[in-house]
């Protein structure tokens, strides 16, 4: 690198201690191809957010939550789901029998769960798999120079030793619990040197090397040898060369299974991943928007539909992608960044007016080309300005965000209607509401005012009283395990009392207005997506403001609702989303 | 790639329209040489927070809050900071008009700024700048050929043309407006082919080589070539290439800086700018926490601080990454994410028992060479389990969260204050309880059961009444800019009348405590550094919980308060903070 930067602007040093701190080295692969090769197809996908997603929550899943995740994850296609850790945790015990009592595993699906190297955990996590239809056992043990010498303080030899000692016990307490599926494809062996990435690249090839010695992987009977990057150690270059080097000695490689495990300390696991893929590995574990310890684990979001923007199947549907998010904010009480590629609130907006304009005009070239061509544009090659993939095939769409009054420096919608009116509008509801206005400026042309903005705030969602109109409100949240309701709204003028009960007064609303001849009639079937409430303003005797985003037939609408008491004020936004649908 | 999964478990095609998309084809360089080289001295930094930043927030900031961002970046050690598009918007216009007439660009800062390449465009531009002391005037155009192609309809030639004559105009412009510092090295010239990524490198290095004629680098007048991946294209060793190539075939290569300019649309811009660095390039263009267009700009605190992992003095100063993140989340108003690398929330903490055993085993470690060697252990090489760097160094502080009664499914003190109590922590106020827990736990041992840890909970938090203790609270928002506060308070059972006014209570009542005698002697010297608050049930009767995130003197603790006003709630968040401080 030169370093060409004027006398006047050189940086200085920081003051930190970097001193401290010492450069990974890597082991040396001068002659490596991986920077010649392409990714060509998916590798095999593992999820893990049921064990090492679960396990770096604030708070842990509840079982339903878990029921719910697993079969989020069986609907958009992985094949390989771990679990959960039975013999550290009764929890994941109770999940596994339940898995396998309620006979909730699809038969195209194998369930995997992970066991530390010692006889009693072992054979209880044989137990725990009994009667499985299939199954895999992950053992792992520490074979990191750090971990033998501080941690566990055992020799090289001892470290392999309990490697191949626990193999031993899996095979022993696989054929006393699981007899029926041992000796078939339908029970898998997994073993991970841990934490590869800081393990001396041939001192893991050997543990791995005894480790199949006692497994003997042949035809019929792979063994999955998974390569944690449980911590990233340096740039991503290099564990893609760790992978080189280890697929390159590995004997039996044709009946092993090289598997990445990559965490995100560097904020490159993505990359690693793609460059260990190019170098050779077969197989991917990771979780859902990076869930996991500290950083996390490898974002399988991301990493499959980086395959499917270069023409590749990821073989997971990721078509809805706003419902997987929903369900994992759910399941982990974790937001998605609204930057996170692919899923974000904000990546598939354009803010720059030159990126607009752009755009605007390679989606107008598309349309043409389709018109020549006979097609609809979603059969049409995707090629457009700063987008990367077509927001419809996740079920998304491209927002143009304007600027309102953008020149007073305190431009946006959002601007206004917090600091003039208090209210603090979920972000994807200012997005909503930004196309609101721009649908406006498009028909009138010109800058809208603070004035403006509030007048077409309060039509669009305050003002609405048709077909549905709030009349008196009365719950009850009394003995039972749910709360009931009695609304009076009118519908299309006519008074109506609605009765509905749920796990709050939300849920029981939307029940009791999907049961109405006119939801029927017009096929509202309305669902609550999100919720948020605020106090207008400091005070007792404060107004509320809620803001609810309803999904209503296929289409979905935020509403907003004012009101004293802070339960009608989400009614209120409910009717408001409704009627917004109209 | 091998492929051995078991017949059972053979993935599935996605049905998901992958065949729209092509993969990416990038320059073919065999014998490149960066995968071989390492990283070794921090590149020269850009912040693009003030214009590629701030144009892709929801609400752009105020010109208060783009000072402070401003600020901040100095403080930090950036030395070239690129504040605006003057000539596309007057806000950013006068911003830099601001800068420059009140003296607030240290003498070893230089700003820079973006123009189109249109001859009334250019000249605004250079107006803008006139009276700076250092600038950067930074030029782009499109070159990529989708844009020449669908957006803007030029040839090649013409293409080159709008580089060429823009460079002209800029250098007629300055002359004219920037006279004294031009020819000198306090003027900068910066030129970027727009995609570089999908332009077509060959003729990316040919227009450079046309508008390098033009500038005439030589020693003393250097250009930056800035290489944008506005979109990411494809795995990141193919940017790798590109930049070697580029800068392999660059003429008067020492008198050009090749700056990066990456964006994170494959979720890979850290991992693409680090190979690019080893690829040759001088210079790095980003956004604090990867803020900008969709899915952001490259982000400045991950590569810096993966740089000080490996021993490298960044150049900048991370020392307080919380305070860093609280300005750049107050600026943008947007999160930063709780696993975000060095600064979310969770990524010094470990859930994980077996974690935990070995993070405390390497900490104990550290402590005993210290102790060996008679220092600190914060100038004791740093090695520990999991941890790539030590918290502290960051102002972090390592967090082991336990988990209390796990067994049950419903793990966790967030759970049982929410699900018993319907108390909703703010995360780093579970992190911080979780905490108090264990010393609880350590001390006594065994699990803790709901009922204790509403005890625990609640002497912590809301039982201690001295040394302040609320009496009674008179507010008025009336006439004035400022919220005026009275407050009777007992201090060590005195009562005492606190006055104060602020934007809110908060800061009033903080500012009257800051006053007492009490806090002179203790040297509490509070500040507000977070709150949240919402309400305890359902009604418009309802309880409301505060929680305040305060600073007392350089310890961060969080206080709770319950009243069924939300203002009271909120002054008692204050005391419990307070108060727990001592």
């Amino acid at each position: 690198m030169t370093n060409l930067s004027n006398t006047s602007n050189q940086q200085k040093p920081s003051g930190m201690p970097f001193e401290r701190y010492r450069a990974f080295v890597p082991v040396d692969v001068p002659d490596r191809t991986w920077p010649t090769k392409k990714i060509t197809h998916a590798p095999r996908w593992l999820s893990t957010d049921l064990r090492d997603g679960n396990q770096a929550l604030i708070d842990p899943m509840t079982p339903a939550r878990k029921l719910l995740m697993f079969e989020l994850l069986v609907k958009m296609g992985y094949k390989e789901i771990e679990v959960g850790f039975p013999s550290a945790s009764q929890t994941d015990f109770d999940f596994v029998r339940t898995l396998i009592e309620e006979d909730r595993i699809p038969d195209d699906v194998q369930i995997s769960v992970l066991t530390q190297a010692r006889e009693d955990l072992i054979e209880r996590t044989a137990e725990s798999l009994a009667g499985a239809p299939r199954a895999t056992i992950h053992l792992y043990n520490a074979t990191a120079e750090l971990f033998r010498r501080v941690v566990f303080k055992v020799t090289p030899e001892e470290c392999i030793g309990i490697a191949v000692n626990g193999t031993q016990m899996v095979m022993k307490y696989a054929e006393k619990h699981l007899g029926p599926i041992v000796g078939t494809e339908d029970f898998g062996y997994q073993y991970s040197p841990e934490i590869f990435t800081q393990t001396d690249t041939d001192f893991a090839l050997e543990v791995c090397e005894r480790v199949s010695d006692v497994w003997q992987p042949e035809a019929g009977r792979e063994i999955i040898l998974n390569l944690p990057a449980t911590v990233e150690m340096s740039t991503p270059n290099t564990y893609a060369d760790q992978i080189e080097y280890f697929s390159r000695g590995l004997t039996r490689r044709e009946h092993s299974a090289i598997s990445l495990h990559p965490h995100n300390d560097r904020g490159t696991a993505v990359a690693a991943t793609e460059l260990a893929l190019m170098a050779g590995a077969d197989r991917v574990e990771g979780c859902l928007f990076g869930h996991g310890e500290r950083t996390g684990n490898v974002d399988l979001v991301t990493l499959g539909m980086n395959l499917f923007s270069q023409g590749i199947d990821p073989m997971i549907s990721f078509d809805d992608i706003d419902e997987i998010r929903r369900t994992v904010e759910y399941a982990t009480n974790l937001p998605v960044h609204p930057r996170h590629p692919y899923a974000g609130d904000l990546v598939y907006t354009a803010f720059s007016g030159s990126h607009q304009d752009a755009i605007k005009k390679g989606l107008e070239d598309l349309d043409r080309i389709a018109a020549e061509q006979g097609k609809p544009v979603s059969e049409i090659p995707w090629e457009a300005p700063y987008l990367p993939i077509d927001p419809h095939d996740v079920g998304r769409t491209y927002e143009a965000v304007i600027r309102v009054n953008s020149q007073s420096g305190k431009g946006g919608v959002a601007y206004v209607l917090k600091s003039e009116h208090n209210l603090d509008l979920p972000r994807r509801a200012q997005i909503e509401f930004s196309r609101v206005i721009q649908q406006h400026t498009d028909a009138e042309g010109g800058e809208v005012s603070p004035e403006e903005i509030w007048q077409i705030f309060r039509a669009e969602y305050l003002d609405k009283d048709a077909p549905l109109k709030l009349n008196s409100v009365h719950t009850s949240a009394a003995a039972g395990e749910k709360d009931a309701l009695t609304v009076n709204v009118y519908v299309d003028g006519e008074a109506t009392a609605l009765q509905g009960s749920g796990n709050g007064p939300l849920s029981a609303f939307v029940e009791a207005i999907n049961e109405l001849p006119k939801a029927q009639e017009q096929g509202w079937d309305v669902r609550v997506l999100d919720y948020a409430e605020h106090a207008l303003s400091a005070g007792g005797d404060a107004l509320a403001a809620a803001y609810v985003e309803c999904s209503v037939g296929d289409q979905i609408f935020w509403g907003v609702g004012i009101d004293a008491n802070i339960v009608t004020a989400s009614l209120k936004a409910v009717i408001s989303a409704v009627n917004r649908a109209g």
